[in-house]
């Protein structure tokens, strides 16, 4: 029996012992770890600071050092997303309906903690503070398995965190952190069917790829973004380069940054100068022939490139942004529901049958009007944290927070009820 | 591209169609599915005793035989079912939430279909007619594999439903039977990444196995019963009898059915004599020592014979109860935890705590209290029918209805928001 079945085996009964915890007490545990989060932060920033420093001398692109980058604001962020879970309500032991059959049977549908969860999870640091706070107050326990490039950092947070947990009077047996960077281990993760009620991956689309290939245990699925924005000629155009620049821009190593405009051909002059003169210098743009046309003689800065098929399902992940030209909304559709990844679609219009469609016939987690791609968040949603974003048609979809980590229970009590 | 592509194109293109249709469309379409199936129950009844007959020559079980049956009273159930699933509420198109943020974006969770869903399942005919009718009126699509033993039933339940839709303006497309018979097909139905958003397998051990091994596609998994009723010497015996034959053999093909018998030490002398006597002459019981012991001399008729390690995991699905003492409810709950499939397990107390504590620690979907395992039911709870009775620990647990087959979608309206 090696640490990994051993992790098993503690967090089922860890889980057993935080299923029947009242509000109060995983409150003051939770309150706990921020504390610890805040007094270790210094140990927390030196450890990212080796994890960064490798990264970089190996090479890792700027957008993704960005992900894995903790700093003073991004730890007062953590703990302020701890202290938003603790603000929520317990989202255990709800009655969320109830009826008693023309029998006598009274039915009572409650909430109940997922059980035991993996979060199986690339570079970003505060994923780790935030699976663990969610899982905590849902109930679960939970086996963390951070990627290497944040080896450091992530068990600098996961020890403040077990410690906040033993010095709050909560359980330390309900976290548990796979470090030993073999492979093997993952897919041992994955395989372990009775032993884990759910497996959650976050990061890339290899990632993805690889747990729904190899998972045994039920899988939520977090998803790339290949993220559309469809422009109408309704649009207000200023709004709009605003939007763009900013779903593209502000960070675009996340999962909810745009990667492919689509304009509608009416729209191609109102817009392509003004957006180009806005991404010179910030951006590459990868234009079909009309909007490249539109765009015209590229201003200073910017590179604009020809579009190649394959462009339309890449995550860039970076500054590059994909432009194609569509006849009409169902063309803007059609594009979508191909090549999308069923995360976050936007259409710009001041046409309301237009967004009524779209908003309709898009089948994306979160279709938005007039408004950035980039507000797919847990975080942004008032959540306080999240353990990723589903893409997948289940009933945790789009920015995962407390509710996706519970399940429910029927409880149904009788008097000798019998089926005739 | 053969018949199968040409059914994933096909509810693809259906579902598209279906997801936007209203409430009185879809019920008049549904109606007229129970129509069909009333004008035509002589076909399908004729078509189900082909079934019937090739089952028994080949030697199934009369349990097995028993759910393959279709009669007069079976078919007005699948009908009552419709009209049931038809006076229910839409499930799609319900604001279930919503909010605006302080920056003015409103965000909105808004139920969806699930989309286009596949469901394996073997011999029991109604499910065809079950599938069907929910997923209709939650607007998926749906590709039907049944079994090769009741092929005949539902090619003449399927034609019906078909022909009902047509004739009540709906989309007969979003129905489709995959009846092969190959193998090969239910491993391309598993791999349809992209163009299915869920399989449901329903039926044995061994499909279930199967489907989760081998699907890519999101599974909602309904298992196997391995259901345990514990009996407290604080019980009423005479209830407790009836409960345990009802729940034994009433329908001991079902998955609700019982399958192993707890019983508390000091209620050993309370119980086995009288459950004996009722039992003798429809069941077996295998019975550890201490309840071999309070059974006392078999009364004629009763088969009574030693418990196996194995039979504490076995589903009988059949008139056969595996017996076992526990020293305590923590026995009790011990032994449910570890080899129960997580479906409907029963305690059987007068006392209070007993009951809250048996509800709280095991993990269930149905946890029942002084009442029948097989209550645990679509058509039982209200739902009009069911797809199956999930076992896993997503949010459709349990008996699922119109619920299970529907999702979120966040819908963000704005006037311009970017991300700061």
């Amino acid at each position: 029996m090696d640490i990994l079945d051993q992790f098993f085996d503690s967090l089922k009964e860890a889980q057993g012992q935080l299923a029947s915890e009242n509000r109060q007490k995983k409150d003051a545990a939770l309150g706990s770890m921020a504390e610890f989060i805040d007094a270790r932060r210094g140990d927390i920033l030196r450890a990212n600071g080796i994890d960064v420093e490798r990264a970089r001398s190996g090479g890792m692109k700027e957008a993704l050092v960005d992900r894995l980058s903790l700093n003073g604001k991004r730890i007062d962020d953590i703990i302020e997303g701890i202290r938003t879970v603790i603000r929520q309500e317990d989202p255990i032991g709800r009655v969320r309906a109830g009826w008693t059959l023309p029998n006598g049977l009274l039915v009572e549908q409650i909430t109940v903690p997922l059980g035991v969860a993996a979060i199986i999870y690339e570079s970003r640091p505060n994923v780790t503070a935030d699976a663990v706070s969610l899982a905590y107050k849902a109930g679960c326990a939970i086996l963390l398995r951070g990627s290497q490039a944040a080896l450091e950092s992530t068990r600098a947070l996961v020890g403040a965190l077990k410690a906040g947990l033993e010095a709050g009077g909560g359980f330390p047996g309900a976290v548990a952190l796979a470090d030993s960077g073999n492979r093997d281990e993952v897919d041992r993760i994955l395989k372990a069917r009775g032993r884990l009620d759910v497996v959650i991956p976050r990061g890339g689309g290899d990632l993805i790829r690889h747990v729904v290939d190899q998972a045994r245990v039920p899988v939520l699925e977090t998803g790339a973004g290949n993220c559309h924005i469809y422009v109408e000629p309704s649009a207000d155009m200023s709004r709009a380069v605003d939007i763009i620049e900013n779903a593209k821009i502000q960070k675009p190593g996340a999962c909810n940054a745009v990667e492919t405009l689509l304009v509608h051909r009416e729209a191609l002059p109102l817009l392509l100068p003004s957006l180009a003169a806005r991404l010179a210098g910030k951006a590459e743009l990868r234009c079909d022939g009309p909007s490249k046309a539109a765009a015209g003689l590229p201003p200073p800065g910017l590179i604009l490139k020809d579009a190649l098929p394959e462009d339309w399902e890449t995550e860039f992940l970076d500054c590059v942004l994909a432009v194609k030209t569509v006849d009409s909304l169902d063309g803007a559709v059609t594009h979508i529901n191909r090549y999308g990844t069923k995360h976050s679609e936007a259409i710009l219009t001041n046409d309301l049958g237009a967004a009524e469609e779209f908003g309709r016939r898009v089948d994306a987690a979160c279709v938005y009007t007039n408004a950035s791609t980039r507000f797919t968040d847990g975080g942004e949603f008032g959540f306080g944290a999240e353990l990723g974003i589903s893409t997948q048609k289940f009933h945790a979809r789009g920015p995962m927070g407390l509710e996706a980590l519970t399940t429910i229970k029927y409880r149904i009590t009788g008097q000798g009820q019998i089926r005739p």
